[in-house]
């Protein structure tokens, strides 16, 4: 009973982290880097495309991940992963990789309703290489950013071996809308700085996102993609 | 404004088509090629893990997929994709690709709170090679099982090239349960049928579903990964 007490408080931490980093409110489409970092920062997980060096085949895996607390985006990509899984095995043997987020996947409305491939509905593949960190300064940084965000992996087993991996990021490639994917510079995407919510912020985002993906639709028909 | 009443039409339909598609029940977690079936025919979209061979490394995109209309699971994978990606150009030149798809990214709840990255939070990676579809009659399958699910599709630009693929598939990589990765054969996955939905089952489906998430967290953590 106290076992499952404590994962219910868990979830509950989870939640709460969650709601928090959603508060961030959405840079405008034209606002590159910040858009990314926002995505970045939003987001819980996404998806790994490694390199089966063996099969010579890429393969995706799903990853939760963390880019800091909820009240402090780094842009740092860090990582809780176990070798029992292919896709640390695959990094690990081929470190060049990349990572997917879609705003289609934000928990409850994703893109209220646009089709996810839509240019609107961004999306960022973060270019880069993953390594493992080995200092523990590092690893204390890559904590505080992982387990405020996913509760429960402090519970994962101890025994899997799960360990930090942050993913360096050399550039960014982003569809946020019609016109073409745009390719963000590394140190752009770092350097990039969020507006902070604020109580009227947040209360009014989603009232103009309804509206903007309203009135954006394809623009009759005449926009490039 | 006749523009904007279609467009908002449209909109209804796709709403209206992914719920069907979910009310599809879901099977139990030792029920492999059923269950990624569900998850293939219940998601809207994933992420193709694709071979850039002029950087050579993996590079992830985002695309809306459909396995056929909402009362027509089929299994195979149709994407409706323009040149203009660079997805598109990346399996146009190494086909062997991989699609990636999480139970996290379900709306309106996912896991309902589980971490995206723990072993019952379903996800699977589709291995296989994408193939365009040259076929008149083929692609007539393909526009049925995307318009179905993705009524906007029919409304993109025409002078972008959007033309139909399918991603043949060779096997299936799925976690959904402790004690590993499950591979599936493509022979497995196609001839798998699912439990057609019902109002009865539809109901309780859900809490079913959290229920299952709650006993199963992590089995007291002792079970394995």
């Amino acid at each position: 009973m106290r076992a499952l007490l404590c994962l219910l408080a868990a979830l509950s931490c989870a939640t709460a982290a969650t709601a928090a980093a959603a508060d961030w409110p959405r840079p405008a489409h034209t606002e590159h880097a910040q858009l990314a970092r926002w995505l970045a920062h939003t987001a819980q997980w996404g998806t790994i495309s490694a390199w089966d060096a063996v099969n010579q085949r890429p393969v995706g895996g799903v990853a939760s991940f963390s880019d800091g607390p909820p009240d402090s985006p780094t842009g740092r990509l860090y990582f809780y992963l176990t070798p029992m899984d292919e896709t640390t095995q695959h990094i690990t043997s081929y470190p060049a990789c990349s990572f997917t987020v879609a705003e289609a996947q934000l928990q409850p409305n994703g893109c209220s309703g646009t089709d996810p491939e839509d240019p609107t509905c961004a999306k960022i593949t973060v270019i880069g290489e993953m390594q493992h960190i080995a200092s523990a300064e590092e690893a204390d940084a890559a904590a505080a950013a992982l387990f405020s965000r996913h509760a429960a992996m402090q519970q994962w087993p101890a025994d899997h071996g799960f360990t930090f991996f942050e993913l360096k990021v050399t550039e960014v490639h982003m569809l946020d809308w019609y016109g073409g994917m745009h390719i963000i510079p590394g140190s752009d995407y770092y350097a990039a700085e969020l507006a902070p919510p604020s109580a009227a912020g947040s209360g009014q985002r989603q009232q103009r996102r309804q509206w903007r993906v309203q009135q954006a639709l394809w623009g009759g028909g005449s926009a490039a993609r």
